[in-house]
Parts: C-alpha cells; structure tokens; sequence
C-alpha cells in the first residue's frame, strides 16, 4: 500500500547481532538473557500478537559468538521457524511443574559453560518477563554464573533505529495523519468522546493500521483535565478542544502523536495555548541534531510552555519511539542523552490553560546528519475547527 | 447500549479488599505489593491504556487493614483521585535519579514498620513489573522487612469473578458474537488476510468494542499451520478454512473466542473436524460445574479431539479469562484447580487435520451453582460457508 516492504532482510538481523556482541565484549558478558516481547523480536523479527496472553514465559539467548537461540513454549515453534533463528529450543507450556526453566538453564550451560556472565535488561524501562520464583531458581541452578546487568546493551543499540525501522515509522505516521484528516467525519457536537474513540479506531484501521494498542484523548472548554483517562459518554460540546493522541502499529512499529481540534469554534484561551504548543515542537525540532543531549529539547520547549519553570505535571516533553509507544530517551532536564543519527524522538510540550486544564500536542522526528526531519505532516499554529 | 454499567460499585471493591485481607491473614502477610495494570486495576478501577507505555512503574499497597495505599507517577494522580482510593503519593516519574523506590518504601513502613512480611505475586503467569535493579535496591532498603511470594493470593482472588465482572465479559462475548455473524461481509475468495484482519477488528469496533487488544487467525486448505502468526496477505482460495480468533475488551474485560468459516464450500476433512471439535466443546461443557477439577475437562475434550493421547502442540484445550485474555487456571493434565461458582473459562479444543495443519474451536463459559452457562452464542457442529 505504500511501497515499504514488511519484516527486515537477514543481514539486518545480522548487523543488529554483530553491534550487540561487539558492546557485549566490551561489557565482559558472556551471553544476553532476553524475556520481553521487543527484546525478542529486535534480534529475531518474531512479530505476533500472542504476547497479550501473559500465560507463558519466553526466553532469547544472544551469545558472545553465534547466532541467537531461542528457548520458547512449542506453540511459538512454526512461527520462529520462519525467522532466520536457527536454534529452537521448546516445551509444551504452561508446564506447572517448571515451565521452561531446566531448559533455559541447560541452554544457557551449552553456551557458555559453567562460569561466566550473563546479561538481563535490568534498568530503567526494562521488566524481567518472567515469574519471579522461576527467576530465582534459575538463578539457584545456573551458580556460580553470574546473572547481571546487561550495562545498557539493548537500550542502546534500540535507541538508534535503521533505515528500515525508520521507514516502518514513518508509514504509521502517514496512516495516522491521514486519519487525523477525517477527525471532522466523526466527531462533532453532541456525539461522545467513547464514539468518537470507538470510530477514530475505525479509521486508523481503515487507512492501514494493523491494529491500535493505544488510544487516548480528553476534551473540555479550553483544555482537558488529564490526558490518559478513558473516553467519557458526555456529548462534546459547542467550543470544547478535543485532542486525540494515538498509537497505533504497522509491521511492528508505532507512531505516537496528537492532534487538537476546536469543535465548532475556539476561543482565544485554546487558540493561543494551540499556537505556543505548535512554536514549542518547532523549538525543539529546531535544536534536535547530533550532539544534542535529550535535556536540551526539553529547555528549548519549556522556555516556550513555561517560560522555562520545567513545571510540567506529565513529567517529560516528549520520548523515544519505535517498537514501543514510548522507548528511551526521555525529555527531561535530567536526561542527557546525546542524540545521534537515526533516533526516532516525539516532542510532546504541554501547557497549563487554567485551573486543573492543559493542552498538549505531540510530533514525531528522526534524527539525521545535518538536524532533525519531520516524520509526521505537522500541525498549523491555528487550531482547526470541525464539526 | 447493552444494560451493563460501567466500572463497579465501591462495596465491590470493599469486598475485594475484604476477602484479601482475610487470605493476607491466613498466610501472615502485612501487606501485599503489586505492579500489574490488572493487579492495581482489580483492588482501584483504574483502567487506562496507558500501561502500553513501559516507562513509568506503578504500585499500589494492600494493608493487613484500611484501605489501598497507591503510589504512582503525577500523571495518573487525577484519574487514581477519581476512584474509591483515597491515600494517593506520587511522584514525578521519569525520575532517572529514584523513580518512586525511596516513595514505595517509606510508604511501606508508614504501613508495617519495620518488620514484617511483603507479599509479591511470583507464582505463574505473574511478573514484577519494575526494573530488577530498582527491585533489588527496594529489598535492601527495607530489610529486615522480608519481600517474600503473595501465597497466590491475587491468582486466588481473580479467578473467581463477581456477578458485575462476569456482566461485563458476557457484554464482550456478545459483541464479538455480533462481529462474527458479519464474517461473510469482509471475507471471501480472493481477499487477503491481512485486510480480513483489519476489517474484522473495525467490525469488533463497530459492535461496541472499546478496543480490539487481540486478534489472531489462519487460513488454508483444511486448516491452519498455527495459530499466533501475523495475517499474510495471500488471498484467500476457495476451500480454505478460515479461523478468526478475537481479544476484544468491553469496559476492561475481554472476550476470548473464535469462528471457523469454509470459504466457498467445505470438504470432508475440514467439516468432520469442526464437528468433532464442536462436540469437543460441548462435552467440556457438560463436566464443567463446581468441584470438577481443570484436568477433567482437559480429559472429556481430549477424549474426543485426540481418543485421549493428549498430545495438543497448543499445551492446553483452554483457560481461564477476564481482565486478561488468558488468566488461571489452565486446562492440561497437571492442572487440578477445582472449579467453583463464578469462574469463566474458554473451551478451546485443537485438532490435527493433516501433517502440519490444525484446527481450533474456542467457547466461553461461566461456572454457576448447576454446572456451566455459555458465555457466547455457540457455533453450529456445521462449518460454515461464506463468500
């Protein structure tokens, strides 16, 4: 439908593979021990929906030299067949007597002998995928190897995406934009935010998402009170902002951005507060290049929400995107990442408009050589009026 | 538009909390601490789609007495104030600094002193959603409190569903139920799977579902290889089975069930196997009723799908459903939870029609006083054709 090619080719998976093992001999790691569903797919491409059921436990083994090996329930068999994943271990899971442990613990013995270091994602934005008393047995059955950090590995080499990933983000930008197009089609006066969610989704589908993990919006006269609660039955109203902020995927990859909408007309609360939000994400557009740190967005969009107060409720003005909503860095003051070439980043300002009341409005970027390029058709400084 | 509430009544949560602190007793624990959206959901309402973002940790305590203590990021502070909780401590998260460890653990002392038991969920199908590191420093923090397992307290507690939850997933069944009847608008010879997909997902939409979490299929000439890979975008061809599988959500439960369609006509092999597994279902149904334990109706449907070798690749013929799309127990050998009044469980029996193909049939049902009620509208032993 748009001339990007779904999955990645082999000698991207190869790549990926070579960077980790080259920042795992640095690290004096032995193997990466990897429980989560983009720590999984990054080195194998397995891309299925299976992981909403939290039942089974699935396990990836990145060694020093070598390809991958995957330790997984047999129902995942066929569908890692199809990767360029060699090695695959299974069990029939759920096992109560011990579901996939013995077989990790002997995998990982295969690989790296009886010493040794092993490397888990264990810092900010990481979670073990796994049971926390089978965590401890393997940790009981592998000593004396050791289970450690894995010194950043995967946030690093996830934080710079390729070609293809960026491609792959930058279609569900475009499906996501020509969505926000047709906001005017189903949200008007009178109709509820839950139908106007309950369609959105529809026309994201409709213009090609695979499918819409995430969902979230407000609206109210000048702003909205918080910005991740469930959509409300009450009829919008003449002279309400609508703001919907969407996640939705293609082949594995998400956009995450905003637009506001003025049903029937503005005043000049929302119009104005609309225009500082749109000159924030230009200030932060403009400052994101090679070399930045991830602190200096935030600055660059605060002085323009704030006056530069860093008061912001949210926490943070915009993240890291890619196989997930929101991936590392994070715009903060206390982040000092240094952006590099190919890091997928939205600029999410928001602003106080009154008494328990904000907007905020989001864009998405990738960072190239020379500054930062637009992944999303970016909003007009006036806020648009529909219905 | 069905009759349902939304959301529950404060005594629904007072008797969760009520019937915890009873089981807390028993096993002589002071509070519990827990981290999953449906953990925090099941003692707060709090239900956003925000989870899908991994950045921020949430906690939420359960004391011996009293009520909740919630201890999450600022921005959950206004929907977390809109519920029955009242003792409500945030902090500005991402803090890269201590992202709520020092909060949770003074909050935890304000609670038990200095000594005491925490009770985690570490069982199966469980996971600590906190960065390891951030879990171990919370453990040295607080010792000599112990951070010890949850006595399976929350699988407990969950699997057994209110008369207000079991409305709620029935309102989801009766969705996709609609969903299904309209397969034959969007499927036929010649479409893809992929845009079967997506068009059946808007249709869950269209029929009242607030989000469509899940959806898995297959298609082919008597069958399906598997049952969790992404749709391919092959047209369909006539004689093909194909199988829809969806996890769609009504006000934070889910349905979890699925059709198989002939497209065009049917042969021998793929109808004699629908009416095998339709049987499959209805003989788990029949021994499905309080203090029958899951292993037997593991036994009555694999006494007809495989003359009782028990040799499904799946590892299960069902599951346990509600907040998630698969909860405890499950329906294998090992597994000898008795069943009692209010569980809901999918029967999902599998079959092999040839080497490498399947089939899979899948019903929901709620366990009352007198034995099983359906949950779905249930499928005809006739497979039937469309397009």
């Amino acid at each position: 439908m748009n001339g990007v090619a779904r999955g990645f080719t082999a000698q991207e998976f190869e790549q990926r593979l070579l960077r980790a093992q080259q920042l795992m001999a640095m690290a004096r790691l032995d193997a990466l021990l990897l429980t989560t569903e983009p720590e999984v797919r990054y080195f194998t491409g397995f891309l299925t929906r299976f992981w909403e059921s939290p039942t089974r436990p699935w396990f990836l083994l990145v060694p020093a030299t070598g390809k991958p090996v995957a330790v997984i329930p047999t129902i995942g068999a066929e569908l890692m067949g199809k990767t360029w994943i060699e090695d695959i271990r299974t069990w029939r899971s759920p096992d109560l007597a011990d579901d996939g442990v013995a077989l990790l613990a002997d995998a990982i013995r295969n690989l790296v002998g009886n010493g040794g270091r092993i490397g888990l994602p264990t810092g900010h934005e990481t979670l073990l995928r796994m049971p926390l008393q089978d965590f401890q047995a393997l940790s009981q059955k592998l000593t004396p190897l050791q289970l450690v950090g894995d010194d950043d590995i995967l946030r690093r080499l996830r934080m710079v995406k390729s070609p293809a990933e960026i491609d792959k983000i930058e279609t569900a930008c475009a499906i996501g934009g020509r969505a926000f197009e047709r906001v005017g089609d189903i949200a008007k006066e009178g109709i509820g935010l839950e139908e106007v969610f309950r369609r959105f989704q529809m026309v994201c589908l409709e213009e090609g998402a695979d499918w819409v993990p995430y969902l979230a919006g407000g609206a109210g006269k000048n702003g909205y009170a918080d910005v991740i609660s469930p959509a409300a039955a009450a009829p919008l109203n003449r002279g309400d902002v609508l703001m919907l902020d969407t996640g939705l995927v293609w082949d594995g990859y998400f956009c995450d951005f905003d637009r506001n909408f003025a049903i029937g007309e503005s005043d000049e609360t929302a119009s104005r507060a609309h225009q500082n939000l749109v000159e924030a994400t230009q200030a932060g557009f403009e400052v994101a290049k090679p070399g930045a740190r991830a602190a200096d967005l935030f600055h660059a969009m605060d002085r323009i929400v704030t006056g530069g107060k860093g008061t912001s409720e949210v926490g943070r003005l915009g993240h890291g995107l890619g196989m997930q909503l929101t991936e590392w860095p994070s715009l903060i003051p206390d982040d000092y990442t240094v952006l590099e070439e190919g890091m997928v980043l939205t600029l999410e300002p928001g602003i106080e408009t009154g008494r328990g009341r904000m907007m905020v409005h989001e864009e998405n970027i990738v960072i190239t050589r020379d500054g930062a390029r637009w992944l999303t058709d970016t909003a007009e400084p006036a806020l648009p009026a529909i219905g």
